[in-house]
């Protein structure tokens, strides 16, 4: 665990980080141009709009290299519920506990916020199992399942955590 | 029934539209203000963008005025399907077919466009009941219940529609 110790965590965007961004999630070959499109353009949002744009994020850094980040932000017309959009660590970097590290500070940061809820939508394909099952690592349970949602055979898989006040005494 | 047949329906929105699409839903007393201007938001962003913002409307006018609208648009990352954001009918004309008429013609627009599903989220508060049984009566049925999602006690069901051959008919 000698690598993860040595990771610091940042929340402000920098205009550099819409490569670390791409970068990122296109070394996990996990998505489609057009999703990594969208990783990108929520960074975009952030750095043009601030806060209003309603997207967070935080980055791990190792020696000065940005090796992965998470994207969440409130829900609009919910009272304390927060979207888990974006997480993601670099494909040689996996394995190390960062995308748990960055799971578990996001969760503290949006129960500081006064968020109460968590969801993170993935998919339900085969190649996605290790990404559920890190989430049922972390403590989320299926809230809900969307047959075909993405595409035949692919579908919407809704997990969610309850924040509990322990969070708060991170 | 002779009032709904002197309905004319439009798809492309103007400035107006805003002040048309705050009315409409204010007047139906389900939303709070925060909602309100959310659906405001979806016309300035339309207004703003054009078709790239991703929201498309459809406006049911009745001797000049604005009674009723559906917004709708392609759900990112998905191949083909799309969500109801919102439909709304003015609180004094609503029981006369209209929001039928706005949903089925929605429905019509997105098969033409490749949708082959569609998704409509709304509220499991006891107020909302005759919302729900409206979706019921048009075909759509509950694919999840999200409790507490909304608020502590106000759950977030999501309904869904497969489009058939059928509406290519239409």
């Amino acid at each position: 665990m000698s690598n993860t110790q040595t990771v610091t965590l940042r929340q402000t965007a920098t205009p550099a980080d819409r490569e670390h961004v791409r970068a990122i999630v296109e070394s996990t070959g996990m998505f489609r141009p057009d999703e990594v499109d969208v990783a990108v353009e929520l960074v975009d949002e952030r750095l043009a709009k601030g806060e209003p744009s309603g997207y967070y994020f935080l980055f791990a850094e190792q020696q000065g290299r940005v090796v992965g980040y998470a994207c969440y932000g409130p829900i609009a017309c919910t009272v304390s519920s927060f979207d888990l959009f974006w997480i993601a660590v670099c494909q040689d970097q996996q394995g190390r506990g960062l995308g748990r590290r960055l799971l578990e500070e996001s969760e503290r940061l949006i129960a500081r916020a006064g968020g109460t809820r968590i969801y993170i939508e993935t998919s339900g394909r085969s190649d996605y199992l290790p990404t559920r099952r890190f989430y049922e690592r972390c403590g989320y349970a299926v809230e809900a399942t969307l047959a075909d949602f993405y595409a035949p055979g692919d579908d919407r898989v809704i997990f969610g955590k309850v924040l509990g006040a322990w969070q708060d005494q991170h």
